[in-house]
C-alpha cells in the first residue's frame, strides 16, 4: 500500500488553532513523541472514549474533563499507553497537563490529554516537563503535518483530513487527524482503540449539535473498522470548536463532512494496519436491520482465515460464508450471493466456478477492493473497513517491545 | 511443539468395532482420505454439530439421523469439506453412504458420514465407490490408528485417547479420535469444529445418558478451545456405545472419563494449531459466574495481540488486560491480578515490574503453561486453551488451497 495523497492545503487551515511537537525522549528511537495543540480561546468540545473496561489514565482524566464541554488545549504524546499505571499513572497525566498549562498561562482544568504505546508504562513527567518549552515554542497555525507525525506509532504514514463547508451564509473549515494501526478495532461511545482522533473546526457550534454530530460520524466509520479485532484501552475522538469562522453550516452540513473526512482517516489507518498490504470494504446487504448487517460485517471483517485469505490474494470464499454463518444472525444459506468487486462468485449458496475465482484472484491483487455479501431477507445493509493480515502484522507484534 | 505420546494400546482397545482407512484420492497428495467405523451391532448414538448457520451436507444429514438415537457405521473423509454445494453436496453425501451400506449389507440410514478439508469443494462420489471394496477390506478392530490418521488435513499428528471404566461390576472401554488443527474455534450443540471427534465405547449405555454425557464433555472441553476463533461449517463430535462389554459404568464415572479423554485431545488438537509452537490455557477466576468468566477467557483466548505476543516470548500482559476490558464483563481494572505460569506479573492492575516479566518470558519460551487472571469479584472461573499465533499459521492459510 501506498501512503494516500494529502491535498495540499492552506496555510491556515483551520482558524484559531496553533499546532506544535517536539522530541521529549519518550520514545526510544528520538523521533517527535510529543504533540499540543491550543485553541486562541475555549472551544466547544465534545468527545467520545474507549468502551474498553480497562482505561488508560488521560482516557479517564478526559472523561471527566469533557462533561463541562469546554477545552482549550490538548497534549498528546506517542510512545507510552500510560495505560494500567494505577494512581501514578493519574498523576502523571494531572502533572504533564499542569506543566503545559503553565507554560500557557491557562487552567490546567481546560487541557485535555491522550497517549498510545505500550500498555503498563508510566508517563515520565520529567521528560515532559524538560519538553515543555520547545513543545510551546513549536506552535504554529501550519504545524499540524508536525502534530500528525509526532502522534504515529506503528504508522506508516500520517493520516489528515480536512474539508471547507461553504454556504450562502459563509465558509467554515474542517481539520481532522488521526493515528492507528494496531490494536484497532474501535468501539467508542458516551464518555468512555489505539486510535486516536482530533478533530477541529473553526465553525460555531454549540456543544449538543458538536456531540450529536461526534457521534454520528464514529458511529459509521471508525467503529466500523478493524486491523485485529482487539479494542484498545486509549482510543478516543475529540472534536473542538474555535468559532473563529464567525460561520455556522447546517448540523446536516457538518455532520456530513464530519463522516467524510473520519471516512476517508479511517480508510487510511486501515490500510496502514499492521503489515497490511490491501484495504478490502465488507458489504453486507439483506437483511431486515441494520444492526445486524453491522454484526456479520464485523465478523467477516475480523475473521483470522478471512484476513490471511485476502493476504493470500486467494478468494476461498467458503471463509467468507463460514464467517457470516457463525455471526449469530439468521438467514437462509441457500440465497446467499457473494462479490468480490463486480465479479460473481457464489450464487444462491453455491460457488460459480473456477473462472470467476480466477477474476476475483486478480481483483484481490489490487491496494484496495469491495466484497459484497448479499443475503436475501431484507433491505437493510452495513460496510465495515479491514485490512489483510500477513507477515508483517506478526513481525510486528511478536516483537512489538522489543 | 512435539506430538503428545499416545500410551501403548491393547489390541483390542473397545469391543464391537472394526476401523479401516484407505486412499480414494479426495486429497491431491496421495495420502489416505477415505476412513471408515463399523459397529458389529446397532449403536446408541448420540451428536453434537456445529453452531454455524452454514452447515456442510453431512452436518445436515447428521442431524436427520441422529434423531433416532441409532447408528452401525460412520464413514468419514478428509480432502473436501462438501459444504456450500447444494443440493449436488447432499446428494453426493447420501450415495456415499449408500455405496458404503450395500457393501457392509446394512441398512443405509444406520450410516453416519463426515467431512472435512475445502469448503465449495463437491464430494467426489465416484472416486468414494470405486474405494468401498479397499476401505472395507481394511476394516480390523486394530484399525484405529489408520483412522485417526486418514481424517487428518493440516493436522500435524493423529490424535486418540483411550480411557477404562473399571469397576466392581466389571471393565468398559471408551477410545476416543479426533482431528483438528485450523478453523478451530468449535461451538457445538444439540443436534446441531473443522474439528471432528469421535468416541466409542463398549460400555452398555442409554440414549439419554450418552447424550447428556456428551454435551457436558464437549463443552468444558471442545467448546473451550481456540486456533483461530474461527467456527467451522463441519464441526462434530458422536459417540457410538456398542454395550460389547456388557458393563454399564455409572453415569458419572462415563462423563468423568469421557471429559478427561476429550480434554486429552483438546489439548493435543490446540497444540497442534495451524502454525502453533506453545499451548496456552487460559484461567479466569474471581467472577461470580462462569458464564462471564468463560466470555472472558474465551476474549483472552481469541486476541490476535495476546497471540502473536505469545509467539513472541514476550508477556506483553497490557494486552491479556485490554481484552478481558473489551470482554464486556464487569470488574474493577484495580483489583485485577495476573501470573504466568507461578510467576506474578500484575497486581492490583499494575504492573510487577520488570524481573517478573523476564522470569515470565521464560515460562513462555515452554511448550504448555498456565496463564490465569484472577479478577476479584467473586468465586467462579473458567479456563480456555489457546495457542500462539505466528509465521507457521500465515503460512498455512495464506496458501491453503493452492
Amino acid at each position: 500500500m501506498k501512503p494516500p495523497e494529502i491535498d495540499v492545503l492552506p496555510d491556515t487551515v483551520v482558524k484559531g488553532f496553533r499546532f506544535g511537537a517536539t522530541a521529549a525522549g519518550i520514545r526510544k528511537d528520538g523521533r517527535q513523541d510529543l504533540a499540543l495543540v491550543v485553541a486562541d480561546a475555549d472551544c466547544v468540545t465534545a468527545g467520545v472514549l474507549t468502551r474498553n473496561l480497562v482505561r488508560a489514565a488521560p482516557v479517564e482524566l478526559m472523561a471527566r474533563r469533557l462533561v463541562r464541554q469546554r477545552a482549550r488545549a490538548l497534549l498528546v504524546n506517542s510512545g507510552c499507553a500510560n495505560a494500567c499505571t494505577g494512581d501514578a499513572g493519574m498523576q502523571a497525566a494531572l502533572d504533564s497537563c499542569a506543566h503545559v498549562a503553565s507554560a500557557l498561562e491557562i487552567p490546567a482544568e481546560m487541557m485535555l490529554a491522550a497517549s498510545t504505546g505500550v500498555i503498563g508504562a508510566l508517563l515520565p513527567v520529567d521528560k515532559v516537563r524538560a519538553a515543555v518549552p520547545a513543545l510551546v515554542k513549536s506552535l504554529s497555525p501550519t504545524g499540524w503535518d508536525a502534530f500528525a507525525r509526532a502522534i504515529m506509532t506503528t504508522d506508516r504514514w500520517p493520516k489528515v483530513a480536512h474539508r471547507l463547508l461553504p454556504d450562502s451564509y459563509g465558509r467554515s473549515s474542517l481539520l481532522c487527524i488521526a493515528k492507528g494501526a494496531g490494536m484497532i478495532h474501535p468501539d467508542m461511545g458516551p464518555p468512555q482503540a489505539t486510535m486516536l482522533a482530533f478533530a477541529f473546526t473553526d465553525a460555531v457550534m454549540d456543544g449538543h449539535a458538536l456531540s450529536k454530530s461526534l457521534h454520528a460520524a464514529v458511529d459509521t466509520t471508525f467503529n466500523a473498522c478493524s486491523v485485529d479485532g482487539d479494542t484498545s484501552t486509549n482510543d478516543c475522538a475529540v472534536l473542538l470548536a474555535s468559532g473563529a469562522s464567525g460561520h455556522t453550516p447546517s448540523s446536516t452540513a457538518f455532520t456530513s463532512a464530519l463522516e467524510s473526512a473520519f471516512d476517508e482517516l479511517a480508510r487510511s489507518m486501515v490500510a496502514d494496519g499492521e503489515g497490511a498490504e490491501h484495504l478490502a470494504e465488507i458489504r453486507v446487504q439483506g437483511l431486515d436491520n441494520e444492526a445486524d448487517a453491522r454484526t456479520v460485517a464485523r465478523t467477516i471483517a475480523t475473521s483470522l482465515l478471512v484476513k490471511t485469505a485476502l493476504f493470500g490474494q486467494d478468494i476461498n470464499w467458503g471463509r467468507i460464508l463460514g464467517a457470516a454463518g457463525r455471526a449469530g444472525v439468521r438467514f437462509d444459506p441457500a440465497q446467499v450471493n457473494l462479490w468480490v468487486g463486480d465479479v460473481q462468485i457464489v450464487s444462491n449458496g453455491v460457488g460459480v466456478g473456477a473462472e470467476a475465482e480466477k477474476a476475483a484472484n486478480a481483483i484481490l491483487t489490487q491496494d484496495a477492493y469491495v466484497v459484497t455479501l448479499e443475503l436475501g431477507q431484507g433491505s437493510c445493509g452495513f460496510r465495515y473497513l479491514t485490512s489483510d493480515l500477513g507477515h508483517g502484522y506478526v513481525d510486528v507484534n511478536a516483537g512489538y517491545r522489543s
